[in-house]
């Protein structure tokens, strides 16, 4: 696959043909846009993924039996609060916000999902979320995907939104996307919501399964500090306003989607990582001749993970050492006297012992925002790639102070 | 088991008969003691519990085989430098070690254990070791105890040392230690060194028995940032000198010395846990009502390990939305309508939802250094306590600036 086939583009859910949002103050945050809404013009084939954590928040349970029905033409999500651990009134808030959000755009209530996140264990404000839908609705627009991905920011420092355009039966196709997230992301997502839109014509299932086969590949291949939370989800709507013929099997066009797809997820898991709280740094790790895909993803998530190898990259310090205690942790198969590491580029052990380097190389190779951490494990051939972040002083500080 | 019959005393490992110890500044580290031995004036049975790292270092490798003979008489263990990584030849000079601290002794090399701690993947400076074991050896001496667990010190803040004495069979039984570790502490003990020693007369697999039992529910219930070392290492040695029955039997005495060694395992993993990295509190996550003690322990490591968790105690907020992500992400059985949780003995959700609580209170109980969180989960009878510190700007300046 190449991926730099696909052009990415800074524009989100409303690139694609036949799709409408807003992102508007509802006054469920103290300050800022906290309401969006996308909807679609015809009725969209969905697709998702959601949190596996045991304690899902209400809009979880709520969406997933939408989900169900593979049909869905509208989204509606709130930030500032995540309607997790709120019992029974919290499932009937959720179910509240579909009927509102379907009564005023004239469509059927199983036809809306929704999701929130924020803080957890707070009832919605509900007189509030509800004129909030009212306005949101009425500011839908074809151009209103920006507003929308500002409306789902929580304490992520700026609106993440990426578009791709590519040809599919010499129409124009278009997948949209916007997403928030920024502390509590791990694998398998955590607080991390991410809305993507396509004007593709492609069955459900199909959806599901080009959806299931990128997630692993990007966005669960993030990590920021281990943490998982009760809301996480990915969303994907098809239209099929682009005119192709409708994907119905993993034909060439299914691998086509599927790779811009990837590519838009990936630069979509690339901005969590580089806007994890309080990050200096953007951290790929890439664990090579693993004796198992499953080991070599279970390496790359402790390196990725480590407390100690993420301040050590903050401090601008190759600490191999670090990346070997979390590699012994791991319990994947390393050649002790086999393994190689290299810090931004530059190799520091090898046949598993230190080696020379230059280190004022390396002090300005480190000092850059993008830092590859490689390990050959010795033991086999299986590979992965996870992305992640630094631990400063800023990711405590934002942690400490934020409040319940 | 009435843990208060136990009067911890603070003296080290040569509070019981029959063993000497010495501290002294070898000059691996810049400055400060960097080298400690213990000895018994006669064989001592010995048992040991090791890292589980798949990346052990030399000195891990080495003592393992010494153990197997259920023997040793003396205990050589250099901060500094973890001898990690370090390929052939740093096995080499780990017998090295043994072999001078045997000869300078008068022993047999097969009776000398060896442990090291500090930066992995750089050779030892075998100059200065062998004439700091010269050295080491020659001051030993009745009350060296103190200056032991001084040498054996990297990130510490303070030198850690308990004793406990008790009777069996009518005679003075004494059981001493000495512990080093404050980052990179985990489940399975990571870069801890604790060197127990007792008079007691217990057989080694009776010995291996008792420190099996303690491990589990103390040195291993701790956890400070997740990470694991390749040096970790408890060791526990018994000469026998106390003059009590052999212990050969899981009996009432066998009972009595492994309630006397839980006692100061959990007081040596308090120590470890306030003095983490950068920690301002001793955190207590137990975990109630869970569906099997697996679970139990899971729920608490995660919560224990939370990032998240760990920046909010460090910024007073009882924060219990990110003790529910880390209970969700644990994949614990938990009824979403019944589990409870309390910090610092105040209620914060009850029936899986937010209670109202005295938020004055509630501040005040959170400046404590001792905070404890509670959670029942409502699957079940299981229970389980981890330990663990909170996360602050310290941490990451001291582990952004240790240098490699």
């Amino acid at each position: 696959m190449n991926k730099n086939a696909f052009d990415i583009q800074k524009s989100s859910v409303t690139f694609p043909f036949g799709f409408k949002a807003s992102g508007i103050v509802a006054g469920i945050k103290k300050s800022g846009k906290d309401l969006a809404l996308v909807t679609s013009d015809v009725p969209a084939q969905c697709a998702a993924v959601f949190t596996t954590s045991t304690l899902p928040a209400a809009c979880v349970l709520f969406s997933k039996k939408i989900i169900k029905n593979k049909k869905a033409q509208a989204l509606i999500i709130n930030s500032g609060n995540a309607n997790a651990c709120t019992g029974d009134q919290g499932y009937k808030d959720t179910q509240e916000m579909a009927t509102v959000t379907a009564g005023c755009l004239g469509m059927s209530e199983d036809m809306v999902l929704v999701s929130s996140t924020g803080v957890i264990g707070v009832p919605l404000p509900m007189e509030t979320v509800r004129s909030g839908i009212v306005k949101a609705c009425s500011a839908i627009k074809d151009q209103g995907g920006i507003e929308a991905a500002e409306a789902i920011m929580t304490t992520d420092t700026y609106a993440k939104y990426f578009a791709v355009e590519f040809e599919l039966d010499g129409k124009k196709a278009r997948i949209g996307s916007m997403a928030k997230g920024s502390g509590m992301i791990n694998p398998n997502m955590a607080t991390m919501i991410c809305i993507l839109t396509t004007d593709v014509d492609i069955d459900a299932d199909m959806l599901q399964s080009a959806l299931n086969k990128v997630i692993p590949r990007t966005l669960n291949a993030l990590t920021i500090d281990g943490d998982m939370s009760t809301n996480d989800a990915v969303f994907l709507l098809a239209n099929g306003q682009c005119g192709n013929k409708q994907i119905t099997s993993k034909d060439e066009n299914f691998n086509k989607f599927t790779d811009a797809l990837e590519s838009i997820c990936l630069e979509i898991t690339k901005a969590l990582a580089a806007d994890g709280e309080g990050a200096t740094k953007f951290v790929t790790v890439t664990i090579n001749q693993a004796n198992t895909q499953q080991e070599a993803l279970k390496a790359a998530k402790e390196i990725a993970n480590s407390m100690l190898v993420k301040t050590a990259i903050f401090g601008h310090d190759p600490n191999w050492g670090r990346v070997v205690a979390a590699l012994g942790k791991s319990q994947a198969k390393i050649d002790p006297n086999a393994f190689k590491i290299t810090f931004a580029g530059i190799p520091v052990a090898d046949n598993g012992q230190a080696i020379k380097y230059d280190k004022e190389k390396m002090f300005a190779a480190l000092k850059n925002k993008e830092i590859e951490i490689n390990v050959s494990l010795g033991s086999g051939s299986a590979e992965a790639t996870v992305y992640t972040c630094d631990l400063t002083y800023d990711y405590v500080k934002i942690n400490a102070e934020y409040t319940t």
